[in-house]
């Protein structure tokens, strides 16, 4: 069996790529995830960007259940576990399809960043041959909604959780931070004054949200925008940059 | 004037979002760079893109040349002085096709990674509207091809220069580094025997070399194979992913 890992975008059903939609339509079986109001809202628009580019071409869809992680055990393990566990998922929604040839997965953003599902297919048996396809991530949809660069000047860029930020915090030789992942507004552990961000939520979709400025006088603004939001919509994805200023 | 700065991916010509696409067909003018063997491939690249995706629906081309930074003066001036020489071109390009409403430049990769049209289009008089398109970056296209996640399981990631990863080498608390722009093999600068490396070159295309392993065994390979690369082919663009090892 191949497996491709299609890299879908953010939220624009057109942040789709033309390599995407290939494999798309070569696959026979798409397994797409449901399951909770986020992730309803996010199968939604896979089902959109099979609807909208490929039409009448598009392969039997198989849904499975997205697992919870077990809360009660450490952080890592329960990484590991939960992995297993939607293994095992996908392995019974084959089962179901009469083993296909060419299976699909759409992932949100990009297959390479803070996504597990390389580390997932590997876990299949027969290990299937895996083909990564590219996506457009939460990070460049969040610099070019805000028309600015990534990095600075020829300067480095660092990526990392929310949780990371927590019990890291940021070195001082870093000046210029993505975070990712984030549930708890991780930036208020942070000295408000030494930085501006860059904030965006439901990046790429017709909800989008955008504040940016100085990290002291927004981030209240930010932490009541997102509960607002969340409380609304049922659920929120939101990523930002954090620039240390001068 | 409204300008489109849309990322095309690096090489492969199914790289380019549906979004993408959508920006070069509404455009009346696509300013294409030219000049030297590298950048004549890459103004080959863009083409096919036009010719393969849009066809007869592909608006007029403007060609301008790249300009050489000049060597002789501190590297952050150069690159300022640069980006105006270029803004300049730009702007004679413009003036020659009559003022263009809508006005597309495909930018390789992605346009907020390591990539001057944002700060360049800033300088354009009177300042246009500005629509950042994301398009695949070498990264993503690298850790695909090499079948592997960005990140180590919820870890955090460094892009950097190969001039940045020259002056100041890889911090002991940093363990997963991408280097771009590395014109100078400047994982020679490490202590091998402390990394894994996955390398790649012509990232996309049909010409694509991949090479994984220990650095302290797979260097001399790279250096070599790099070398004859780019004899071969007149110019070369590599990106790497370093790990630390255990």
């Amino acid at each position: 069996m191949k497996l491709f890992l299609v890299g879908c975008g953010t939220g624009n059903p057109d942040h789709i790529t033309m390599e995407g939609l290939k494999a798309l339509r070569a696959a026979q079986l798409i397994l797409l995830p449901v399951k909770g109001t986020r992730k309803s809202a996010l199968a939604d628009i896979r089902r959109e960007i099979l609807t909208t580019h490929l039409g009448t071409d598009a392969p039997q869809i198989q849904t499975f259940e997205i697992p919870s992680r077990e809360p009660d055990i450490p952080y890592q393990q329960a990484v590991l576990r939960w992995h297993d566990e939607i293994a095992h998922r996908w392995q019974a929604a084959l089962t179901k399809a009469s083993s296909p040839e060419k299976v699909a997965l759409m992932i949100w953003g990009d297959p390479s960043l803070y996504d597990s599902a390389i580390r997932i297919a590997e876990r299949l048996r027969p290990v299937p041959e895996i083909q990564v396809i590219p996506g457009i991530s939460a990070i460049q949809v969040l610099t070019a909604a805000h028309k600015i660069p990534l990095n600075r000047l020829a300067g480095d860029i660092t990526i990392m959780t929310g949780r990371n930020l927590r019990e890291t915090g940021i070195d001082d030789s870093i000046d210029n931070v993505v975070v990712m992942l984030d549930g708890e507004t991780s930036f208020t552990t942070l000295p408000a004054d030494a930085f501006d961000i860059y904030w965006g939520a439901y990046l790429g979709m017709t909800e989008q949200i955008l504040l940016s400025g100085r990290l002291a006088d927004i981030a209240d603004e930010i932490i009541h925008l997102r509960a607002e939001a969340r409380s609304r919509h049922g659920w929120i994805m939101d990523s930002y940059l954090l620039r240390r200023r001068p």
